[in-house]
């Protein structure tokens, strides 16, 4: 049994998720998102991000961690904020030990919609489907735990790979039960 | 007395630099470079540098701390990686409750060379000069002694500023006369 930590980090929400991979199955176990309040500093809201990042790490106790790699900025003052809130994610997750991946975005979009050109709100209903999850999550913790499933679904490569939704079949329209018992309009 | 400690970040190397001001006068107090080793993970690095800048601020207890905001950009690569230190940097400060001020590289160089374009070099001559430090110090450690300076210079203004070098004249001759010192060809 393994266990993922999807991590989505930011400097105003950082998302969360964990999964735990016991032989083919993925279970979900939490997600969340940890709110930084924008009426902190940024340094005060990065210091809150690594104590409140911690205490999750150390109540998951995750073998393993997962972050979206960084290819492309649309410019350069993002990319540094970006790399703020990652920093301290990176630091925290590294000095506890816990082993990082990197996923391009299209890596995890593919490995959850089957498409690396997959939307936000597709991934946020495909995660939930997925995983069995009562309800859609947030999308900041959606984006974590697409990330630790697309980490868990890798480690399990060359094992038992979770199935995959057929192309334009079946995974649409799991999809669109989905999306109407969530009561969205697709 | 107040004890105010620069910082100037980075994933290879990180520089700080403490300095106290006791009424006007500005005494150096320590300085180094954190050497983060290339054949370390990014993640490493960066949890050795909070482990190692946590080690610092709680050796030294600094009332106040000091980096340089990065207001421009070669690109958005470059400024991504910076952020990852930089935000370590913070968060490590800020955990601490050390309060922080950021300058603009030119506000560093005017606070401590008069010009808001000296050069790099001119800096850790300056900054040696003022201080009277027995050898100039490396780039990193010289560059955060140089943000300290400048922030208990804002610090003290009002009360005893620092005497500053005169133009093109009394402060270039003291500057040689170091150059002599330290065997530097200007």
């Amino acid at each position: 049994m393994t266990r993922v930590l999807g991590v989505d980090p930011g400097t105003r929400h950082c998302g969360w998720g964990v999964v735990e991979r016991d032989g083919s199955r993925l279970v979900h176990v939490d997600n969340g998102v940890l709110v930084l309040p924008e009426t902190l500093r940024l340094e005060q809201r990065l210091a809150a991000l690594l104590e409140r990042l911690d205490a999750v790490i150390g109540q998951y106790r995750p073998e393993t961690a997962a972050v979206e790699g960084v290819f492309q900025h649309r410019n350069a003052r993002s990319a540094l904020v970006l790399g703020h809130a990652r920093g301290v994610a990176l630091a925290a997750l590294a000095r506890r030990g816990v082993a990082i991946a990197e996923y391009t975005p299209q890596q995890v979009k593919k490995a959850v919609c089957g498409s690396g050109r997959a939307a936000k709100e597709q991934i946020q209903l495909m995660v939930a489907l997925r995983l069995g999850l009562p309800e859609v999550a947030q999308v900041d913790a959606s984006d974590a735990v697409a990330v630790a499933l697309c980490h868990a679904q890798h480690l399990a490569l060359g094992a038992s790979p979770l199935p995959r939704p057929k192309r334009g079949g079946g995974g649409d329209k799991a999809l669109l039960a989905l999306v109407r018992r969530q009561g969205f309009e697709p």
